[in-house]
């Protein structure tokens, strides 16, 4: 789906903002999801395998796949808001079109449209297991920016690993 | 929505086999999820806060939202579904209403259509604050029933808490 | 689902201006459509089967029960909207729980929860034959308020029946 | 999104019979909706605008839009299946990007995984005016094939245009 090239360079104070407001996301520490790319209007998060995120069966359960692209879409959204804004998920929807299995999930968000509040986005979640990628979720996303209303600015003191 | 009563009652062998399927996910322990009521096409899950579960702002991440309200509606479905079965998500669609705060979120899943390979349900989460229940999420999720594979019958290791 | 009963009383003018926009619908008019309940945050629009809202079984096309469902919903959220305003669908979401078949279709689109400039609705859509009602489909939708945008005044000319 | 090419010629005997299903659906007649291409996993249906398939502001109402996004997902995972099998839409999801106008709309069914039962579909509906092309809505579909059941064979007698 997403090229990555020239198109999508973030200016650095932009990935900053971003990569801050990821790493107060307790719920992504907590999973163990890592941000990848920050690219204009496009993220990656990767969230490698651990038996805390499993269903019953002992694949990734559709709550995590959901949770990490809905982060990648909110942050895709993000890096094309305003510097005193910040991102709030109004829906979205997912399709698990395969049993979410392998080393690590790479869930890919990409911006579709922005608008002065309203953003959607499309989401893609692979699962990657000996190299191999496998399409495991699309979604469909709809934020909101909210203008004049950026992250708080205090820093959550670091977690001990979970 | 949904109402407890009389015929909602579910045989106790049933009720047992979706509590151990609860059990089975590793996602619900680590996030501190807890299954509640457990009735004939109706279950409800709660999720106490903790910093672990939040998003940027401090408030519920969208992703814990999202987790408990499917496994609310997956085990749902899975009251109504024959002994040697599993359920599966096939794809669900949320809309976050209201920011999700309180001292604990309520999800709870409930069968609107029942059929012999796919169930519908619908999902409402409840952020409850001092004993007053706010609706933050609305759902709506399609299940599969995996005939003649149940869940794998081996007990996970009881988790540390986390 | 939806009650109807003294705290659901519209206020005359806003019925109205509901039926006004409904009528400039093209759409609604080409499929037969009939507006019938317009309370506050709820709307009923009923659809006569003709072999012109079929699908490839003879059954309502998943379009035409879409379409009634969408408008349902939109216009509860326009019942709450102010004067100088209209009504936008961002985006929704519907399963089609049974085959849409009957005399006739009916959407019931009612309101979640609406804010200044997002309202949320669900729908539920049935089948009506020999007096029994099945459900045959439940949605979701975000819809937007065009603050000072109203509908455009100019009255389409009546079509002829087609 | 899609690429036309030799990896998505259809045999023609596949091809007939999407298009004879097609000829099948009343509303996409009664609506004046044309089928287009017609490749392996991918279907292009073209809507020109008309009085008839408008909202309040005179654009595609979202029901016009979502009927043919709902036809060129279902046909492009029909394109996929067995001889004696016909398809179901279990549900999709719509997200309205843009103001659907233009002298017609084109909408692109394309599937993204196909299983025995279950079929994933994306689609895009783009509105077309001066030959430009604008993305007007992108879809989520998830479709059922319905093994043994072909679709009536009866043939519709050709209705006057509407």
């Amino acid at each position: 789906m997403p090229k990555h090239g020239s198109d999508r360079i973030l200016n650095p104070a932009s990935e900053a903002r971003v990569r801050a407001s990821f790493a107060r996301q307790g719920l992504m520490r907590h999973l163990g999801a890592e941000l990848h790319l920050v690219e204009s209007g496009l993220v990656t998060i990767r969230l490698p395998y651990r038996s805390e995120l499993t269903q019953q069966h002992g694949f990734f359960h559709a709550g995590a796949t959901s949770a990490i692209a809905d982060s990648a879409g909110g942050y895709a959204g993000y890096t094309l808001f305003p510097d005193d804004s910040s991102v709030l998920t109004i829906e979205f929807k997912i399709n698990l079109v395969a049993p979410a299995q392998g080393e690590l999930l790479e869930a890919i968000g990409k911006v579709v449209r922005s608008g002065r509040s309203l953003t959607i986005c499309q989401m893609e979640v692979f699962g990657i297991a000996d190299g191999k990628r496998t399409l495991v979720a699309i979604g469909q996303q709809t934020l909101m920016c909210m203008h004049g209303k950026p992250d708080p600015q205090e820093v959550l003191a670091p977690a001990t690993p979970t």
